[in-house]
């Protein structure tokens, strides 16, 4: 993992106590990437072993979370942060609460691998292929990003979303088409489309996980700011 | 508001800027409840207006997230908090990222009144009406414990997201009968079955912030763990 510049502290211990967090930060993203990978080839091969994996890995994401949660509070608490420093662990707390979010996604991606589908029902589940290599593709390049706190490429992934959005809307639609054809498929139909759905929200929070990173780069919260601004800031066309 | 123990400070200035903070946070809970309260009025009485209003008050809620949000890192950057006082503005951190998305949420909910539903069409949105206000039930409630960091209470909405799950699920198998009975309907249904998935994202996040008064009045992270072990963090029977 590259060296970040987190500032420079008297406390060489300081420097070690970030890092190591930093690193677990990296071991969970690493996690909750593997989850959405084994959740997405479970249900592209009916594999439910696959998808028990999933199911089964969410305690270690979730303990993760809360050890590194903790972590960060102590460094608050014992080191006093300020800065850049004090961004980097803010921006990890709020980067740990977006991947335990994906994780949950994940399982619920994870759980329609378990239900059974006919020969004919499967065209539903082939359905979800792209937009899932699309999202987890975001997920990966951001958590990239997050390693090497590298802004363009966190600007990057944050402007993947849309592409994202606009193929999950695609897929309603036929997914909708689906149904009014066969009613009878509905219910497994409506599994699929919350699988959609899912993927559709952890591109939501790899865009999240993106806008952390800027801030922690540029020093500047740019959620719910226009995508000019966005621009503007990371382009550094103005002040950072 | 009751005014709550946040640890003796030194500072009587530091005192103010965390009920300050506070007070904000309250407002924007006031806020997001009345988004809530008018995207089930707006769907109830198919109110065009009232779910503009909605709408448009989006970036108020926006604007509170961000600014409170800074006004946090200040704190940590000036003040320095420890044990309690940086315990509450990390539960505060915490909230307001789930009341940013509570109004979200909201949001979605009153997107769906301004959809034209046919006589026959109503009765869809009529069986929003018990999940929508067993949810803005929690939320009122899960915002009064907050502004009084009541233990009991956080504990009591806590436990009620239970049963607006099973409300949600309910509600679900409902509104997929209609859709095998009706085909030509679902694209208007999924809007409704979108509505309830928001309601019960609702629930979720009042129960996180619940747990977030937990934290802060306990001392420990209830995220994850089992009922039985909430409990006994609520009643004290392990330390606290």
């Amino acid at each position: 993992m590259d060296k970040i510049n987190v500032g420079k502290h008297i406390s060489g211990k300081f420097n070690e106590e970030l890092e190591a967090v930093r690193n677990r930060v990296l071991s969970m993203g690493g996690l909750v990437e593997q989850q959405l990978q084994d959740a997405l080839s479970a249900v592209e091969a009916f594999d439910e072993p696959l998808a028990d994996k999933v199911l089964s890995s969410d305690h270690k994401v979730n303990a993760l979370e809360v050890s590194i949660d903790e972590a960060c509070v102590q460094i608050i608490a014992k080191r006093q942060p300020a800065a850049s420093d004090l961004r980097l662990v803010i921006a990890i707390l709020k980067t740990i609460a977006d991947l335990e979010r994906i994780g949950d996604e994940a399982e619920r991606i994870a759980k329609v691998a378990k239900e059974s589908f006919n020969n004919d029902q499967q065209q539903f589940l082939v359905s979800l292929e792209n937009l899932g290599q699309q999202v987890l593709g975001m997920l990966h390049r951001v958590l990239d990003a997050f390693a090497r706190m590298d802004l363009e490429a966190a600007y990057e992934v944050h402007q993947q979303d849309e592409q994202a959005d606009r193929q999950y809307e695609a897929l309603t639609r036929q997914l909708m088409t689906y149904m009014m054809e066969d009613p009878r498929a509905i219910p497994k139909i409506m599994n699929v489309l919350w699988s959609a759905r899912s993927l559709e929200r952890i591109g939501d929070r790899c865009q999240n996980i993106a806008e952390y990173i800027i801030f922690f780069v540029k020093g500047k919260d740019v959620r719910h700011v226009s995508a000019e601004s966005i621009e503007r800031t990371v382009k550094g066309k103005q002040g950072s």
